[in-house]
């Protein structure tokens, strides 16, 4: 039985399609470190009355997803730099009523890229031209990468993101040859594109590290190939529990460890 | 650990000073039942912006109390009757969308009058003039009684009270004679009125039925001369569990049975 107090604090996610993971990863890491907090997944049909309720209830955070990223940016008092570097919120944090927010993903890329010591000479080369796209098109950028690539069939997105950072675009795959492969698409999502490699073997093998954001599964054609390969990998799984775990910690003030972090992680995913 | 999940429905409250009753009462029949459900108790500063946030975040049950119950009326989409012949709201069902609203308070009394068999032609005395006083005249009057005094030392309230429902107000006790004494202020309640007795011992020798709404403790020194002169007895502990059963089967579409009832309710004084 959900044990709940009216003392609890309250954090909730806003998407279009809600999915369990971040209440898991949340409600686990709260009993795990015995925080009076309780997290629960929505979705809504007004976003602007949604986030009237975040302060009207004295909601203490907010995690947003698509299709919300860009439309909660009027309703909130502040943009942090990670947010506003990218127009892009994946975060809100309520402090007595007035709401920041931040954007985790951006966040949680830029630091696997220091974590992994990728070295910022290396050209780069991502495909995919969303939102997630613009998170690390802008990481990439903020970390010093300068040779980066953005392959994407839609040429207005494509173009925008890699102008935006001064990046270039290119509508189909150049010849292999890029040191840093990324894949922020779909491609290897569980689905329809499952089985599909985002990547060409021929580019897996001339690469040195292959990135995919792909999280569900986060073992993915192109992560299997890097893995085959002997090349450096960044996973989906890492960038999620990363961005997850920064969210909690704006939420509730603690930081947890990467062990905590891992088997929260694992216990949202199962 | 509370294991949520995404689809679970969510019930909320909001008042001005919380308690942990209607979050314990609710959640201990989710989990009896086996409902999807979780509840959690709120306040706000913008009773307004809490109700977009119903609507926004689809939440399914509201529980209003003071000082909410007659600022909601503007903000729901229909009264039901028992909300309405007391300008008075404690329950907000959204179906889909559609608030309606109701007051169990209003039902559980005149539920407790045709359980308890109390005989509409006895004389009733009631001390109090607030907005439960509102609930319970009301439901004596839907009872079919005529013979009904308020006594309320605030002459406007008082005076309001009962000539709103066809009754008189008195500003201090008859002489002793009434059947039926009914107590809807906080003498007796925990606190600075604990040891209060709400009507004198010759009043309650003099009566047949002694009804007392206060619930925290339901054993009042009310109830207890009650008891010890063996008078039929009506506790603010029914009153508060069947009002709370009865938002419940709002709620959940599940009607608890009676010994469900009691056991959530003796766990939420808990």
């Amino acid at each position: 039985m959900p044990i709940l107090n009216k003392d609890m604090s309250v954090c909730i996610s806003l998407s279009g399609r809600p999915s369990n993971i971040g209440t898991r990863f949340h409600n686990f890491l709260y009993d795990e470190l015995g925080l009076n907090f309780v997290y629960k997944a929505f979705t809504t049909d007004d976003i602007e009355g949604a986030i009237r309720g975040v302060r009207a209830l004295g909601i203490r955070g907010c995690s947003v997803s698509m299709p919300f990223k860009e439309s909660v940016i009027p309703l909130v008092d502040e943009m942090e730099e990670s947010a506003a570097a990218i127009a892009s919120v994946n975060t809100i944090v309520n402090d007595g009523g007035r709401l920041s927010a931040a954007n985790t993903d951006y966040e949680a890329v830029a630091e696997l890229l220091k974590q992994h010591e990728v070295d910022p000479a290396l050209p780069v080369l991502v495909r995919g031209s969303g939102g997630m796209a613009k998170a690390v098109v802008a990481a990439f950028r903020g970390a010093g990468f300068d040779d980066l690539t953005v392959v994407a069939r839609n040429a207005d997105a494509g173009r925008a993101l890699a102008e935006a950072y001064g990046y270039r675009w290119i509508e189909s795959d150049p010849a292999p040859g890029a040191a840093l492969l990324v894949n922020v698409t779909p491609l290897g999502m569980s689905g329809p594109d499952a089985d599909a490699l985002a990547f060409s073997p021929a580019h897996v093998a001339a690469s040195e590290v292959v990135f995919d954001v792909v999280a569900f599964p986060s073992e993915t054609p192109l992560v299997r190939a890097g893995r085959t390969a002997g090349k450096r990998l960044i996973t989906g799984a890492e960038v999620i529990a990363l961005q997850a775990a920064r969210q909690f910690a704006r939420y509730t003030g603690v930081t947890p460890t990467a062990d905590q972090v891992r088997r929260a992680s694992e216990f949202s995913r199962g």
